[in-house]
């Protein structure tokens, strides 16, 4: 049974890949209005931390999310939504929001 | 330059990743301590908010991952570790923590 394991913020976390590639697109947060309009919509909604409220990716950019798919971890504090993307998932034009390297103490560009 | 987005426990989100498949694994928490170790020995380490302590992962059932390359997001809150898995990344012995697909209010083994 779903049974989310909401946070002290009443949130978990969101893991988002891509449906065709598997690639991680991106990783936000959803309290239990974002996950049920996305469940509703099927376009990927999440709880916006920085602006306190609900946030329909690609609502500005046209960059929405389409969920072909979510899961559930072990312990239910995270979700997996498996997603067809129309557009660059990362705010910077970045396919993926995970986008550099880490090598030591730099950033190097994924190749 | 690497300046991870600390949260105010000290944590950045850390998304584990297949190299060979691509295939989400796992999802847990580092702090400074985690990611330094992590990147010294090159094997998986998180902080346990459950137990509050350095958790080196594997360290009891042997399932160690091994670190082939970490990436970091565009705002530096969540890392990528796209890892090598001794076995099963999941403490049920699934070889993925996201092993259930949500279906409604249900949960459906992944096929």
């Amino acid at each position: 049974m779903l049974d989310p394991a909401w946070d002290a913020a009443g949130l978990v976390t969101a893991v988002v890949t891509a449906r065709e590639t598997g690639e991680l697109l991106m990783v936000a947060h959803m309290n239990r209005e974002a996950l049920a309009v996305t469940q509703a919509s099927g376009e990927a909604h999440f709880w916006s931390r920085s602006r306190q409220r609900l946030w329909r990716k690609g609502e500005t950019s046209g960059n929405v999310l389409r969920v072909i798919e979510m899961r559930i971890d072990c312990d239910q504090d995270a979700v997996q939504m498996i997603v067809e993307p129309a557009g660059p998932a990362c705010h910077t034009g970045a396919r993926s929001c995970f986008y550099r390297r880490i090598e030591g103490e730099r950033l190097v560009p994924v190749g």
